[in-house]
């Protein structure tokens, strides 16, 4: 089992995730809000690319039972119900609807990763969960940071080490790519003080100067749900 | 001034690096490669993409000043009069003439880096004077690693971090981007080691098996020497 690690959606061709399992990592904060809407019973999640996009699939679901959430610079889009904090999706909330969203990087990771056999969402709130479920499918796991604005993004590069370490301990002999290999020694480095290894993150600065410091807190916390959204390509929906 | 890294050249638009001075790290074995050429006294040294420009651009020299040199899948070009090896670019081989150079990862990382206002040649084998030279440049600073086949490369990946570090010893205020920081730290992790780090690179083992073993050695050798290949607009060559 080969297990490696994507720094950004765009290095991560189609066809070299074809056939493999891929989990995509979005810490801040799509990948920890889509756990945390299904945790919470949405339907399920739906994700698109553009805004226009969102609401042409709104168009499609009968009213009351969908939601539309997202962010543009890690803000609210006009219009919609929800922006991209993972709490607000809360159950009295979500509950029973489908989410349509739409953010600048994790869904853009999701739709580049739909090739894979199998596509896991991943997050340091179900961190262990999906290491576990990846490495039960027995293929080879690429790990697909969703980065920002196409540039690897520590957030999610730390989220990336303490999954490809659960997988370890599952698999010792699974071979390590060179990204993988880095990204756990940067982990075991400073697995006991995430947070001051994310706060030298320029994803973290931005949102902290955006005032979203409860929202990263948040994403922070490890393995606070066992379950692993997956895509289903029947559905074509996010569900677990 | 900031210093970030990019981990594969794909990464790295045009736009991003212009105004920079980038530093285009291929360890194993472009930049040694280049590094050694001109520290051997070669005339310059022309990267370009193709075999087929590489031969176009040979037309235009007089027999004699120029050696076509390279590789493909890491062995010898056919017709070509040097592999990519840098032990084979001695003084009595290379000595006034202007090498014309086309390799997998290490010439297209320096094509896509033209836009730079700065672009300079390092490897460990100059990697200090290389840090100094950028640095006095003042702005700032992008060390792009060619990667592996459009892949992160822990070789590539060591020698910026060393990079790194030497900068922030030159600035200690620089602003470190993600990879920067996730770098640097590896780097002091394994700086007692590199050989060690080094020989879980992907790239590492694929050269081993090739029998390349006396190229990883010589191209591990830190700070031999004092000089730092860059590009000259004026010229279209890389020289001292």
């Amino acid at each position: 089992m080969l297990i490696d690690v994507f720094p950004t959606a765009a290095g991560a061709e189609p066809e070299l995730l074809a056939g493999k399992t891929v989990l995509i990592i979005d810490v801040l904060r799509a990948t920890s809000t889509i756990t945390t809407a299904l945790a919470n019973e949405a339907a399920g999640v739906l994700p698109v690319l553009t805004i226009a996009e969102a609401k042409e699939a709104a168009a499609t679901f009968a009213p009351g039972t969908f939601l539309l959430g997202g962010e543009r610079k890690a803000l609210k889009i006009p219009g919609f119900d929800l922006d991209n904090s993972p709490r607000q999706y809360s159950k009295g909330i979500v509950a029973g609807k489908t989410i349509i969203i739409t953010t600048t990087n994790g869904t853009v990771a999701i739709k580049q990763a739909l090739p894979a056999a199998a596509l896991l969402i991943a997050s340091f709130l179900n961190a262990r969960a999906a290491a576990r479920e990846a490495w039960k499918i027995g293929t080879d796991i690429y790990l697909l940071c969703a980065g920002t604005r196409n540039r690897f993004s520590l957030d999610d590069a730390a989220c990336a080490g303490m999954l490809v370490y659960y997988l370890q301990e599952l698999e010792p002999e699974a071979r390590l790519g060179d990204l993988a290999f880095t990204l756990r020694h940067l982990y075991l480095a400073y697995q006991k003080d995430l947070p001051h290894l994310i706060s030298h993150a320029s994803h973290y600065q931005r949102l902290v100067a955006l005032g979203l410091e409860a929202d990263i807190a948040y994403c922070l916390q490890q393995n606070i749900y066992d379950i692993v959204p997956r895509w289903d390509k029947r559905q074509n929906l996010i569900v677990l």
